[in-house]
Formats: C-alpha cells, structure tokens, sequence
C-alpha cells in the first residue's frame, strides 16, 4: 500500500529507482478526525504524503484568526521544509477528517536530492509549481469575487470527479471552506444562493451543476492563469 | 558592477566560484520607466537581478483586472522558471521607475544546478522562501485589515531604511501601491488616514512614523507569521 501510493504520486512516479530505495523507510500512519499531524514551527522531522481523507494546512495569528493555506487530500504532499537541513514547518496540519498518511522522514526526502541532480531538478519545479498555485490564490483574492472564487473550488472537484459527472458533494464542512476561501460563513453561504444563475443547484452538501462550461466561463474570464489552466482544459 | 551586485546577491554570495564562473555570460540592462522586461507566457530565457529602481511583477485577467505578485527592488530577483527546461515566465514584469538588472540567460542558470547539489539546495530553498512569502501575502488577506497590510508594507520598508531612521517615502505610486495590497485606490486613502492613530503622519508620499513599536504592535498581533518574521525582530 505504501509502495503502490508512492509509486503514484507526483514526486516519485518517474523514478521508479528512488521509490524502491526509500519505501522500506517509510510509515502508513492513521489520523482521527480532529488529531493535529504537524506544528507550526517544529523541526520539520518528514515529508508528508496524503493517501485518504482530507488534511487541513492552516496558521494562526496571536489575536485568534485563523487562515487556511491549502486542503490537502490523495496524492498530495506537505511538509517540503523537511528537504532542508534545519527546517521548520511553517504551518499547522490537522487531519480534517479521519486520513491515512506516508511519513518520509527528514533523513530519507534529504538523501534524495543529496547527489541526484535530475530529481534536484523534479523537487525544484515541484517547489515552483506550488508557488505559482499559491501565486494564483493570492491574485484571485482581488480578481475574483467570492461567488468566483468557491466556482473556481468546484472547477478543481469536477476535474477530480471525472469528466461526465457533474454531480458533487462538499468535501468540507462550510466553515471551513469559508477560511479557506478567504470569505466570511455568510457570504459563503450568500455565494451559494448566487450559484442558481449559472445553474447550479445546492442542496444541503450536494451540488448539482448542469453546464461545466457556464460555470466554467463564469470563473475563468476573470482570472490571471486564463488560457494557461489545467482546470480549464481537462473537462467537458 | 555586474560583478559586485552580483556577489553580493542573495543567491551567490556564499558561492563566490560559482559567481566568477558564470559573470562572463551576464550582462548589465537599462530599462526605461514604463518598458517591459518580460511577457507572460514566453520562454523563460534569462534569470533577472533588479539592482536599480522598482519592477512591477503582475498578472492580467481577460476581462482587464490586474494582480501585482511583486514590486521587485535592489538585489530581488525573478525569473526563476529559468531554472527550468521549457518554463515560461508566469508573469509580466515591467519598469515602474528607470530601472538597472542584470540579465543572467537561462542555459547558464541551468548550468550552475546542474551537478552542483549544494548549490541545488539553496536554490531549492529559495524557492521555499518564496512559497512561505507568497503564503503569508495570502493569509494577510484575510487576517489583516487594509490598514494593517499597509502598515506592514511601511515595517519592511523601515528595515531597508536602517535602524533609526523613521521618515520614509511611498517608493511607488499610490495607485500601484493599492493594487499590490490588494485594495481599491480609496481604501488606500483612506488606510493611509488611519494611521494618525498609530503615530504616523502623512505628507504627501512622505511619511514620518513617530514610534515604530506601536506600528509594529498594531500590525504584527493579527499575523500568523508573528514571533517568525524577520521584520518584528531588526527595527527599533
């Protein structure tokens, strides 16, 4: 199990040689719903990979408000400070859900990189990758109003849902998709309502979206990545 | 000149081999206020050093909104898809003010990475510090209110400024100000008001901050990078 989601994910999948080589120092560990994996501000001791459920990747400031960088689920790594002689985590993970995760340690995702230039290379662009994502979430906090930016959510789930059904359901509790989306639970809960003009129809944690392409116009003509997103061209 | 800037850059300054071998490829560019640098989109064809003047760094929707990613000033660099076979620049830059870069092309970028894994991982760490600026950018924006971002903008430039020094000038035009923050030009204005509570007047674009303490405390409690951030720790 541990074998096969390495194998797959995005870090390892084209280097066959370096998976079979770290697995036998990897864990499968469980988490409950509610249990915290990582520190904000701890020594960075693994690299993370998320194999089920769902993981939130959050801060918290000194007067109590709360910021969610990113939900972490399948195929998902976090924790990349560990490649860092040093590092800290620069966040706190929880799992949000009841979720399966592969510890790498520190020592392990190091030794990696230590001598193997072409995989240097692969973690880099992985790195660059996740800057421009965390770019792009910064820049749809202005260009995009909060009914675009949950549309842009459900975009992203209906690529992860395959390509003909349009039927989803939340994977998150609204609360917390609000902070995460960077909005209050009222305009969230106003920005679904809103949904019904681009044919949307909400009920309870269930979304029924009959037109992908309104939906997806809707969001994408005011948004920076236009024309250079995946999310754009996988569905249909 | 070409030499020194790039000694004392951030990137090479502990590899001073590495700076000497590759000084011959690069060269010293002049840009008008105004003029482009690069275009979003193009062939990554060169790392950028700024070490004169401010560079907008930004992105635009089809439906004609813009999102500034950075205001690029002495020894700040970008670029950094040149690091990579085939990236494109995720971004426009533009001159904001006459400005001086140097222009490092991308094979020798490539170059000093490849085989070189010290080298490798600073590069790769980086990019981390770039992924945890671009987070904390985004969390601002939710837990920071507009006069609260602005104030961090002001703490940071404090730094650059030295230690006692409390005067300073917008670098930036106040338009272009707004958009980086994420606010719309009135919220500027109005932002910039607010800050007589705090001790701070403003004239113009100059602006005399009578205790950078009670800045900082206004602005670093709602922070989720409070207690990490270098900008709390070198003023006073």
């Amino acid at each position: 199990m541990v074998e096969v989601a390495l194998a797959q994910s995005h870090m390892f999948r084209a280097y066959p040689a370096l998976w079979e080589r770290i697995v036998p120092h990897c864990r499968k560990k469980p988490y409950e719903k509610g249990t915290m994996v990582v520190h904000h501000g701890e020594e960075a001791g693994a690299l993370w990979l998320v194999i089920g459920g769902w993981v939130k990747i959050f801060r918290q400031t000194p007067d109590g408000k709360e910021a969610i960088l990113g939900l972490a689920t399948d195929g998902d790594l976090f924790g990349e400070a560990a490649f860092f002689a040093h590092g800290s985590y620069p966040y706190h993970a929880e799992a949000l859900t009841d979720a399966e995760l592969i510890m790498i340690p520190a020592a392990v995702a190091r030794d990696t990189i230590q001598g193997n230039s072409e995989f240097s290379r692969h973690v880099m662009s992985m790195l660059n990758e996740r800057i421009a994502e965390t770019q792009l979430k910064l820049d749809q906090m202005t260009t995009l109003s909060a009914v675009q930016r949950l549309g842009c959510f459900l975009l992203r789930l209906c690529r992860d849902d395959g390509a003909g059904r349009k039927t989803l359901r939340l994977p998150v509790e609204k609360h917390v998709l609000a902070t995460y989306l960077g909005m209050k639970p009222e305009t969230l809960s106003r920005s679904l309502q809103q949904l019904q003009q681009i044919q949307i129809e909400v009920k309870g944690q269930e979304m029924i979206i009959a037109n992908v392409a309104a939906l997806r116009d809707f969001v994408c003509n005011s948004c920076s990545e236009s024309g250079m997103c995946q999310t754009e061209g996988e569905i249909d």
